[in-house]
């Protein structure tokens, strides 16, 4: 037992992980820590979230892959937050099966994304596990000072928001799990493409970050499923919110398995990794917040407002009837 | 699968982790993700390290001893960085078997290592996972600007010091791994139980993080044994050291195993998990460094130079005789 940091994991770590390493304070991983020089007149904004094989994905799955949502899921947080990405440290458990084929794949997902999203490689460690991979990142992002959007800052009238498209996370997952079940549903092959890729990799709404910062009272990503996470908003803010089903947006696939069985739309509201973000924005601000998500290329559909309250938020069918859901958010405790 | 944040992991963080949050920027874990304020003048120092069941800790160790250990290994660094603690990300994967008894006591120990060292919970996740328990840490600290202590400044002529004892953990962990080997060796029980404590947690040498900065030149927590560790910080500076073995400080306990068999003299100095310091100090500067020390309550020995080459560091014995290690550094890739 022990850390792992021999010669041999500086040889693994100079030739997959040192090309990420582009920020200065990570110091070519040469050393036992990174330095960050904090932008003068910012807050740092900090994230630390891991993903299991088994858990948040199947082992199975490309090793670039792996490593984009790993990264991504904490972009997320970033982007509902209000803030620009810094930089990043890795903590990477490798299973005895992971070669160098793996790992050169892995090393190549996660070069990719920290340099589409400007997020570098600071530091971190590599270990060996008898369990499944697990990758754990810490994500760093900077706003001006005291500019972080909380969970906690929606007002009665506000807008409810949500960006991209709800759900298709969960109904993509279903079909991993099912494999009959896109021809069950009648899925065309780019639909059941498209539900499966948004399960596989999410998409950090960073290019939405400073529109929030400007616009929302309130924010958050959607991991856990809108209902529950919306729910979190909500009593964070001493608020509730009514919600208008019809208008929570779904793709086109997502909406052809909802026709072929309508319990799918509580899946698709409550069931995880959307990785979009749902925020309060206040009625004065809505259309300078829309304008500028337009600019951003972020489609963001109003799906409802932020009402008096502690009650959980009401989602509502067109006939505003009350819609119940069994389990509104995910949860492994 | 999905990430763990219902209402159930809610009420698990309120209760075991929001009492360690005491950073305001933790935001009392209620939020997504949490703010630092940088202090002005200051540089953060940043540093992950995981430690995984059946890798770096025995499953059946109290979980107080995990958590003490996961926390420890990172400030192990920051100390030999020069750093002062500031906060902490936890990400935590845990068994099925992990019951409310085991994140009790496993909070316990993270919540007053916390306290001891300054260092408060800002944030991080909690996931069930099919694997060992995994307990993946960033810790950041504070220098002012540019003070971080590298491994790279080495120069010829520096004395190198150790902090502590040496060989202790590898030691204790052989006396874990084989039953019998503690009457083998003749130990008396408290000389069992300090090699065993050692190994189960470390000591960060926090109260020499000051004097580090102050007065050495190179600097880095001895991880994965003496020889591994100080070839590294030798090859960070260009530079080459002698080493006196006879100047290696050892506890007692060590001592008798040593002295009943020599060849576990090579564990004590290439075997992992010591989190002490070792560091290259200019020798105009040895005295204000043993001084402070001394003021600090860390027992601190001079082992020998650095010189110049590039070879690695030559260990020898008191006929001047070089020592061959088999394996000068833990590495398990």
């Amino acid at each position: 037992m022990g850390k792992v940091e021999g010669s041999a994991e500086d040889r693994l770590i100079a030739r997959y992980f040192r090309p990420l390493a582009s920020h200065p304070g990570a110091l070519g991983l040469a050393d036992d820590a990174a330095i960050l020089v904090p932008p003068p007149g910012c807050d740092l904004v900090l994230k630390a979230d891991a993903i299991i094989g088994d858990v948040h994905f199947f082992p199975e799955d490309p090793a670039d892959a792996i490593a984009r949502k790993a990264l991504r899921v904490n972009l997320s947080d970033l982007a509902a937050k209000g803030a620009k990405p810094l930089g990043f440290l890795l903590s990477l458990a490798l299973p005895g099966g992971s070669d160098d084929a793996w790992l050169a794949s892995f090393a190549d997902g996660l070069h990719a994304d920290a340099q589409l999203y400007g997020c570098p490689l600071l530091g971190g460690d590599t270990d060996r596990t008898p369990g499944p991979a697990m990758v754990s990142i810490a994500a760093f992002g900077t706003v001006p000072h005291g500019g972080m959007v909380r969970r906690s800052g929606a007002k009665p009238g506000d807008c409810v928001l949500v960006s991209g498209m709800i759900g298709d996370a969960a109904l993509g997952l279903k079909l991993r799990r099912e494999p009959g079940a896109a021809a069950r549903y009648r899925l065309e092959p780019r639909e059941r493409e498209h539900l499966l890729a948004r399960y596989l990799v999410p998409e950090p709404r960073l290019a939405l970050s400073e529109t929030i910062r400007l616009h929302a009272s309130a924010a958050m990503d959607v991991s856990d499923g809108l209902a529950g996470d919306l729910a979190k908003l909500c009593g964070a803010s001493g608020v509730s919110a009514d919600i208008e089903i019809e208008k929570v947006p779904f793709s086109d696939a997502a909406k052809r398995m909802i026709a072929a069985d309508a319990d799918l739309r509580e899946l698709a509201v409550t069931g995880g990794d959307d990785y979009e973000i749902v925020c309060a924005v206040p009625t004065e601000k809505r259309d300078a917040f829309c304008t500028a998500a337009l600019a951003a290329g972020v489609a963001v559909t109003e799906i409802g407002r932020i009402v008096v309250g502690r009650a959980a938020p009401k989602f509502r069918d067109r006939n505003g009837r009350l819609l119940e859901f069994a389990h509104p958010s995910f949860s492994h405790f």
